[in-house]
């Protein structure tokens, strides 16, 4: 790099800060690999890829000495300006193979120049993702065969990526090497590799093929949500979801495990379906983005442990019964031709690990994106399915526990309950003077009480209330006096509005009298009272384990936290006391940890490692959460939550005096 | 071990001689591997698999200042008791785990107690077989599933392996782990896994399962030949063999490449046919065995060049035309099933690897039964098939190469000619006299100048001649001056006898006037000669390159070493000159070779090296290769080989003033 019988250049690259001295007609490009500065190549210095582009600055650098001037790089040659005219290279850009160093010279390395780029958050992300996927493509010209060298395509393949990259490829699919010999001679020797691990030759094409593919999918009981992402920009390519085909074998998922027990083979028949939609959504996705399926080359899936195992074809009926035994909690990275699902025939699979029986991949995929392990406050993070799945702690310990909530968050078990879908009634206010409700429903964003409301429904009307519909319904006529804290709706207020109705031997109240009448009846309150006692003992118990009287900031992931109103979380006593402003829904967290995992390969071994760390509690076992899970059925429970409360929730005046507390 | 409260017991181990102090009351089994002694156990110590037999010897052993006693073991417990009424342990073995040591004592462990036992050779086979195969069973007690313990099935398994047998087990098979549920609660905890290569569990059975098999496969062109062996032994349980259904895309190799690149795609045709008829074998030896296709968990494969890339699903169409590229000659260990062939779920299949284009894994098979790195002497292995594949040398360097000599020596391109089968005739002589022939053919002893000849033919009658038939005839008709050294028949011979006939313009022997007429024609002898001459060219030049001017020994491998009377090769100057009693057949070399792959774990690691390091000539572009065959088309045509021929055949006195040498 420098000789004594050459002129040496000063060479500071930013935004590193590293810097050496070169011989005159170095390659920037040469220059920065020396020094260690992130800058990528696809193509190897053949102006083909363009991923090595610079920006020469002028300009005199005291604190290093220089005057840097963007002359001290050669002028553009033929390589660069053919591939500026075919590929469109921004002014002042520079190919960094191609400009060789002449003089001192300050050299940026734009963000999307570098290998290990970042994808910047979104609102409900708690971090930056880093881009440095498993699979990376790499561009080799490999030495043709001839008489005197005996050896074969592939070993002369491998030598290529050792001289040119480095890259000692112990491994290969058996698919690549029979493809190898075809694209080898398209590609008149010129071909690219897709690197597995840094090891694994998984795939080739003839000539230089820049991008790969990849698809973070969330496996959900209810619905598979899936992001095809460009692996060397880290960008959402496009988005997409279906139902999990396998609700047609029961809504939630214990039923499906009860199917399972009952029909023998059942599981098969489960994981052919779930792996079907899959499927279908690689294809729509390359579709909707004019790829091929064959361009995607690696997966990441989360889900709860019952989809973990019908995905990876275990069977979950031991997790129907106790003790709730996981076949495996180990994350599995495996050719996704085993999964039976179609990319590239040297495309891998990461399904992420779990963390507990009843705390899955899911959870993980959640640690993921929310990184708690970063932080001095105590979070705690609460996903919430059939399960409520429970993390709390911070970087010196975490904890988890999945608590027993049942479905009826998600809208099941209750009288009028359905899943959130247009047409669900997911707002509830009650006036407390005159005891009226009025509503929202899904695919509307008009109050019951406009008067074009009816107009601007969607198709079908209202059909019915939603988990977060009903979570507000039962906390609004709580502060509107019509529930006690006992959960009793009382059923005195009949006399004072036809909203409350006798009910057998108890109240109810009616929301709607449209078809389908929609009532709320004390047995949903007794529900909605059974599910959140649950939620707030299993977060309770989880703080007496880790010795806390106050948790810094909850986060509430999926699409229950998205949905709900968190003052109405509460109102109800869902989740322990915590300033309201370090409440916040976490978005569909589950979903950018497989993002996560599927970009940043540092990710996997970081999750394995925080899974084994992590202190799991089997709420089924401890004799505390079941005294947590009596004193939390009242509404609220929390010794004083007035002043939380009146903070949380723009009471009515007249509510307030109605208003009762109950003492733990 | 030992300590210091506890009085130390001297213990002597045989043959190895190992010794030790321990504690009264250590069991054998622990005794011996805390010294590292090799003795077996899979049940990892429960009196369950009996491999840790030992057998307790009395006596002064003056060396060891030790007097050994027998009682000086516990006495037989229940255990031991057991294991003895239900599997007849013979008299005076005990069992190494449930043996107690109480003094001094010598204990001598039988070579089926050893783990790395040896298979002995059979004739032909140059060296004993190392067993330690690749894959091992361990019996292990898994704990059970515990609602305070959130491990999975998985986690406890491997948790198992870690304590019981010091294994980290970070690899395994998804459809063992897809079994592992029920396996575990059948055995009622209690399993025995298969792990591959000391780090992958890739097979799980309830209870205690002590045996493995593994089947060694040898993919002639001609012949697929397979041996089924029990892992644990060696020894070999059924061997069988079948037609190459390849065959019906062409007699010889070259006409298969040339069908598949007349019909692009039909190499996935000779795929799927040659993997069909290996799952036959693999089914009808099992099934002999009384064992089923999923007792088998290891495969090797050996085969010349083009047979290696169509099991393994290249296309060999490259092999077919210069440069002669390989997809790839690296060795292959690969899950069985991604060959799609039947074994168990988690079996692996390992194809050895080819040496260069023209020398095949069948090659390295015969390197492995033959070792010759392990030698002083000078060893020239021979393997005749569509090609002759050659390799010479000892401990010092070793070279190789291919010789073309066309398929004549199979009975190819020969008028009469035809595979070795029954019917064809194989051995000749010719009366030096009288001209006249006799012959046999395969399926009968009988000479053809025996009475009752004809009744005792097999099915068919006499069919043709096979390549030994050809071999022998040309050299006889040459020893008894037909032929004359230039390889012409000696049309003035017609004169004198009846079997010399005019043939266009040249003339021909009548072999057999039967139907069909056997006739040596003028081209067959020229066919022999091409063939014979490449052949020895090929052993010149290796010999040339290495610097020697004879070989020490010459091993010849294959059905066609097998057949050939090596006189008749010297005779006819197929091969360099080497005392005749260090000529000899090798057997099926590459057969044997496949099973020290299949039951010699080592060897794999031994024969990639030695693969690596072996000099690869290309006969094709060598000059030098030119010059030697065109001087070896003449009969002999070394420069004085009449002492050897003397030696070599026990010539018909009358003969010898007919016959004519022939100066290079």
């Amino acid at each position: 790099m420098t000789g004594a019988d050459h002129p040496e250049c000063r060479v500071v690259f930013s935004p590193s800060g590293k810097r050496g001295r070169f011989a005159e007609g170095t390659a920037v490009l040469e220059a920065a690999r020396s020094l260690g500065v992130d800058l990528d190549s696809v193509c190897g210095g053949r102006a083909i890829c363009g991923r090595c582009q610079v920006l020469p600055t002028a300009g005199e650098l005291a604190k290093h000495g220089i005057v840097s001037r963007t002359e001290h790089l050669s002028a553009e040659g033929e390589a660069e300006a053919r591939y500026r005219e075919r590929r469109d290279l921004p002014e002042g850009h520079r190919l960094g193979c191609q400009a060789r160093i002449l003089g001192d010279v300050a050299i940026d390395v734009p963000a999307t120049s570098q290998v290990h780029r970042q994808v910047v958050r979104k609102p409900h992300e708690a971090h930056d993702i880093r881009v440095d996927p498993m699979v990376h493509p790499y561009f080799v010209e490999v030495a043709p065969p001839d008489m005197h060298d005996p050896r074969g395509d592939l070993e002369r393949l491998r030598e290529a990526l050792q001289r040119e990259w480095g890259i000692e490829a112990h491994y290969w699919d058996l698919r690549m090497t029979q493809a190898l010999q075809r694209a080898l001679r398209e590609g008149q020797w010129r071909v690219t590799v897709a690197i597995h691990n840094g090891n694994e030759i998984v795939g080739v094409w003839p000539g230089f093929k820049g991008r790969l593919y990849g698809i973070a999918f969330d496996i959900g009981s209810t619905t598979i949500a899936a992001h095809l992402c460009d692996l060397t920009s880290g960008e959402v390519l496009a988005s997409g979801g279906r139902m999990n085909p396998q609700i047609r074998f029961g809504e939630d998922l214990m039923s499906r495990v009860s199917y399972i027990m009952m029909n023998p083979g059942g599981e098969a028949e489960l994981t052919r379906v779930v792996r079907e939609a899959i499927n279908g959504l690689v294809a729509e996705l390359t579709d909707g983005a004019g790829l091929q399926v064959e361009d995607v080359l690696e997966l990441t899936l989360v889900g709860n442990p019952i989809m973990q195992h019908l995905v990876l074809g275990y069977d979950p009926s031991e997790l129907g019964q106790a003790p709730f035994a996981l076949a495996s909690d180990a994350a599995v990275s495996i050719a996704a031709r085993e999964l039976e699902i179609g990319i590239h025939p040297g495309g891998y699979a990461y399904v992420l690990p779990c963390i507990a029986g009843h705390v899955g991949a899911d959870m993980a995929g959640v640690l993921l994106a929310e990184a708690p392990w970063d932080r001095d406050e105590v979070s705690l993070i609460v996903d919430v399915g059939t399960n409520a799945e429970l993390v709390l702690g911070n970087r010196d310990r975490l904890l988890a526990a999945s608590s027993p909530t049942g479905p009826a968050f998600e809208g099941a078990q209750i009288s009028a309950g359905q899943r959130a879908a247009p047409g669900a009634i997911e707002r509830v206010r009650v006036d407390a003077a005159s005891l009226e409700p009025r509503f929202r429903v899904i695919g509307s964003d008009a109050w019951s009480d406009e008067p074009d409301f009816r107009d601007r429904l969607p198709d079908g009307g209202v059909t019915g209330i939603c988990g977060s519909g009903i979570i507000e319904a039962v906390a609004e006529l709580y502060l509107a006096g019509v529930i006690d804290a006992d959960g009793r709706i009382d059923g005195r207020l009949a006399a004072r509005s036809e909203r409350v109705v006798p009910d057998g031997r108890t109240h109810a109240y009616r929301l709607w009298d449209g078809e389908p009448h929609i009532v709320i009846r004390q047995n949903d309150v007794r529900a909605i009272q059974l599910a959140k006692a649950a939620l707030y003992a299993g977060a309770r118990l989880l703080m007496e384990k880790l010795g806390v009287e106050r948790v810094d900031r909850i986060r509430l992931a999926g699409a229950f936290g998205a949905q709900i109103d968190v003052k109405y979380a509460m109102v109800l006593g869902m989740i322990p006391d915590c300033d309201l402003e370090q409440v916040s829904s976490a978005g569909n967290a589950a979903g950018t940890g497989a993002r996560v995992a599927l970009l940043d390969r540092a990710s996997r071994a970081l999750i394995q490692q925080q899974v084994r760390r992590v202190e799991k509690i089997e709420t089924a076992v401890e004799e505390r959460f079941q005294a947590h899970f009596v004193a939390a059925m009242a509404i609220p429970h929390a010794s004083d939550p007035f002043t939380e409360l009146r903070r949380a929730v723009d009471l009515p005046s007249k509510a307030r005096p109605q208003r009762r507390r109950r003492q733990e």
